[in-house]
């Protein structure tokens, strides 16, 4: 006979403790392999519960693999029972990962541990971290994003948690190519892609372009996460070396003429890491070079609305009338990047090549994201925030920048952006490398991105990035003094 | 002397009214190409006028690029204003994106037509779709959702929109992890993965274990979306035909015998299309097999929490002891596909690697979403809601699996699934093709999907699948009628 105490005024539903004590009877030896469990109507009428209820407790021993019940037969506790909790986490399995995994995703993962800096130094507490390319959440305008997406899930109901178009939202579409308008893309939602973030859109590309031996021609430095999965798709790079005013484009057609790659991959606005904007002819001439090529060209315009000096520059996909730029953008610089919400605008057809990789790589994004994206940029709420992180940048960055030309030793140089949140520094000496200049910050309390992170090939100089995207006016002071400081330090003990 | 005018009261911002009446002086060539424009200020008086909402005007012309402006000079009329207007979307670029795409991307997108059947039939305003594999909308528990979203918001703040963990939020990891553990899978948070549903799920695994020109073996007819998703990743199927218990595992291990897979795909419960759920010793064997050849086990588990008839048969993980089997999940068969969260559990080392992947194709999935999800399983409305879902889809699959005994022919035939919401019905006779038997279904005002979706090789046999996941019993009732008497007029013209 089994004893089971049921408490109806417990908290935990009487279910629940009749699974909590047979479970702790059969580890107790108390019930053995093999041993009959009362009847559910039997038990039901010993504990005074209803049927169900004890129905829904074996039925969940059974699947925990506690109990088994034959059709016509009682409930048994379950040969096998101890399965479950005799499954060691720790204990390896039997098979080397490494080995099954392809060449490309072994080189990834290389890359995944090489982004995450084991340093030896102590991290000191009060740290300043002028390393991550991540919004500020200080200001993020949470209440009004709320307010849409309340207002999306009572307005439109449950059909918005339904799977998505593959393509994305229709409203969304709209904005963002009406979005695009204001920089002179004129472009309609049909040659509009969502997708998750503009990472996401990169590999999209890749997948769609990508061939294995092929090379991509890419600007050196450049944003660090493109390396990888270029790489990750089986192609080789062609650096081409950035100067004052953008990737040096005679290095480009030289290089091109040797060598044509399969896409040329471009950041003209506020360059990933170096802050450099290229002016419009630059532009036109880097679109002329691809046309004549008939070469794709990939623009990352992933801060484009961030421009909060000096006089507007058009993308390059605004003077695309030869449906060759392949243009890519995302909300994650200007409203939040944990919603992942990015874009592709190019030529129809090519939208709908990648429409059908995205339909096969995760169906669509997150329906209800992207129609509370478009319920905030329709309610007004986009502009208004926007103008705000102007108005804040505007100042952070002249911020930084005095801040740089007060504290930063002499001979050290930096790029003077016109907008986004990047600072590239380049030091006038290299006794010693990039990740010791960077663990001689970490212990002065102050955290930038190594150089290294943004070449593929090794480069003699020594850099890092500075951002200011997640600080305010005070931390970034801060933060800088205490970069001058370690480099007057450095410099001092070399001398 | 330019004139505008402004009305205070109009709806449109007077900003606004700027630009738009600028535009129409330049296309209507009262402003030509270089003329200036008077100075903000100048303007602003003028007009009445805050300076700054001049400028605001001004700075959008700019971008639109109808204005140029440098500094220390008037703001004039630009030399290329008309580029952005003369660009033709309908005007065909100069690539021809079929030679730039990779022949991988070009069979995905065949792929992607094919799945868009385009039929010659009328469809009828009446049509009862009892093709898709979505869920019943109405029954969606938006509001608790809604309230989850709200409380979040409120409770985590802005930091929940910043970048999530690429592995994925932990709580939600944990909530995985602890519903795994109902199903006998004992597993930690460090062995979770967070993808964008199964589907991407599937689609990261390829990326890292897929290998051109090796095999994956897969069940046959299987889930229509992965046949493409290994072709596309350069791999060639074996396919292992499907009988009354599952995947025929003597043909398995005489097909792995000869050439061994990369990787073997299988779905054990409510198969898809089939709707089969294979038994413990079946479950046992194949795992046996691929343990014997040392082949990872993809155990797809989409619908695991939806067995609703019978009794518990445990994952394959959950006697994984030797941890080969990679274990697929989604919430959107239970909840709403339309926020895009699923998951992988897997040996930590291959969770790390995969983790690795997911960083650089999209760094993370969306922040909110998860844990608004984890919030909803914390907070105790995902059990309330799987309740609900097996007492609705047990009425609704015994209300069908009795139309189906009512209204089709005899010799037509049809699995029982013990869950999910899947039928697969064979059908006796073959003169008419599966898209033929599909276009007279529609012509009688029901849909469903034809077997060759599921199929990669040709097959001899005439199957269709339904599914019940969107639809009430009233409508499900009144399809198969229609189906039934669709088969009845065929089967009569044939005799």
């Amino acid at each position: 006979m089994v004893l089971l105490k049921i408490e109806k005024q417990d908290s935990k539903p009487v279910f629940r403790q009749i699974i909590d004590q047979v479970i702790e009877l059969i580890e107790n030896k108390s019930l053995k392999e093999g041993d009959s469990l009362p009847s559910t109507r039997n038990l039901a009428d010993t504990l005074g519960l209803d049927r169900s209820t004890v129905y829904r407790s074996y039925l969940e021993l059974t699947a925990l693999g506690y109990l088994e019940s034959c059709p016509g037969s009682y409930t048994r506790v379950r040969k096998r029972a101890r399965v479950v909790t005799e499954t060691s986490n720790s204990e390896p399995g039997i098979l080397d990962w490494s080995i099954h995994s392809n060449s490309e995703s072994n080189q990834l993962y290389d890359f995944f541990l090489k982004f995450k800096p084991e340093t030896a130094v102590r991290i000191p507490d009060d740290l300043i971290n002028l390393s991550p390319l991540d919004l500020d959440h200080r200001i993020f305008p949470v209440d009004d994003f709320r307010r849409c997406l309340n207002q999306v899930l009572v307005n439109l109901g449950p059909k918005i948690l339904r799977y998505g178009s593959y393509q994305g939202d229709q409203n969304l579409r709209e904005d963002i190519a009406r979005r695009l308008q204001i920089h002179g893309i004129s472009i309609s939602r049909d040659e509009v892609l969502v997708t998750n973030g503009a990472q996401n859109a990169i590999e999209l590309v890749l997948k769609l372009l990508g061939k294995p031996g092929e090379y991509v021609a890419i600007e050196s430095p450049t944003y660090a996460n493109v390396i990888p999965l270029i790489r990750h798709h089986g192609m080789n790079l062609l650096e081409i070396p950035v100067n004052d005013q953008g990737m040096d484009l005679d290095q480009l057609e030289q290089m091109i003429s040797k060598r044509p790659p399969i896409l040329v991959y471009t950041i003209p606005n506020f360059q990933n890491p170096t802050g450099i904007t290229t002016d419009q002819p630059h532009r036109e001439r880097l679109l002329g070079i691809c046309e004549r090529y008939k070469i794709p060209l990939v623009e990352d315009g992933f801060e484009e609305e961030m421009k909060y000096f000096g006089k507007a520059v058009l993308p390059i996909k605004s003077m695309d009338r030869k449906k060759i730029v392949i243009y890519l953008g995302t909300f994650s610089k200007v409203l939040f990047p944990g919603i992942r919400v990015g874009w592709i605008a190019a030529e129809k057809e090519c939208i709908n090549r990648l429409t059908s990789i995205k339909r096969f790589v995760d169906l669509s994004s997150s329906s209800i994201i992207q129609a509370a994206v478009s319920a905030f940029i329709r309610g007004g709420y986009y502009d208004k925030h926007l103008k705000k992180m102007h108005r804040i940048f505007r100042k952070r960055m002249t911020t930084t920048l005095t801040a740089l030309k007060i504290h930063l030793p002499p001979h050290v140089k930096w790029t003077k952006p016109d907008g986004g949140y990047t600072i590239w520094v380049s030091l006038p000496w290299a006794s010693e490398s990039e990740r010791e200049f960077v663990d001689t910050f970490i212990k002065n309390g102050v955290l930038v991105s190594p150089g290294l992170y943004y070449f593929f090939s090794s480069h003699s100089h020594r850099y890092f990035r500075i951002s200011i995207s997640s600080l305010n006016e005070d931390e970034i002071t801060e933060g800088v003094r205490r970069l001058g400081k370690s480099l007057q330090k450095m410099k001092e003990q070399r001398d």
